[in-house]
């Protein structure tokens, strides 16, 4: 989607510092961290958020939380735990109109972080 | 599993205030709400968290999703926005070892809250 930010670093032309890639995902280290482990999942293709997806992308957000499980056991945080959040609308300070789930830790968290 | 809070609140034998129920996922709202709607989304089956998803998982969890929808809906916030966050393991503060996905909204939500 044009002028959408997380399209333009799925496609390339903005760069990031990956994580992991495949066909249908792009992982990459958030630019204002949050915690030592802070990580954005996005789909390559342009949804605007959790609540835009449909049956159609029942193997997607699937396979989301499957690249967030192989993630946390790369980046070192399976055992000691971490917290995954998708933010969703103006309520929830939805920054980048584009699905993106937050896998987040590396230290002890509290519910305010 | 025995001794587990959210399987006995899944089978019946402890009661809670229900938002939705199918043959496989029951929502209910938590009993210490840190927004006017926050509401668990949980699996039947006992799960120990969305890092301990399989494969075998994925129709799960996407029906998770599918149901945090139809409840951002039903309870007001699908406009106004919503967070939806999954806590695994210690650093996380995950409470109860059953999965459970959080769906928060019905005011203006921080980074922190």
């Amino acid at each position: 989607m044009e002028n959408c930010l997380f399209c333009k670093i799925a496609a390339g032309e903005i760069p990031s510092n990956k994580a992991y890639e495949d066909e249908t995902v792009l992982a990459f280290h958030d630019i204002a961290p949050q915690a030592p482990v802070h990580v954005l999942i996005i789909p390559k293709t342009h949804i605007q958020s959790a609540d835009a997806l449909t049956e159609a992308n029942d193997a997607l957000i699937a396979h989301m939380f499957a690249v967030a499980r192989k993630l946390a056991e790369q980046l070192g945080v399976k055992e000691s735990g971490y917290r995954l959040i998708t933010n969703i609308g103006p309520d929830a300070g939805q920054s980048v109109p584009h699905l993106h789930l937050h896998l987040i830790g590396g230290k002890e968290l509290s519910w305010n972080n």
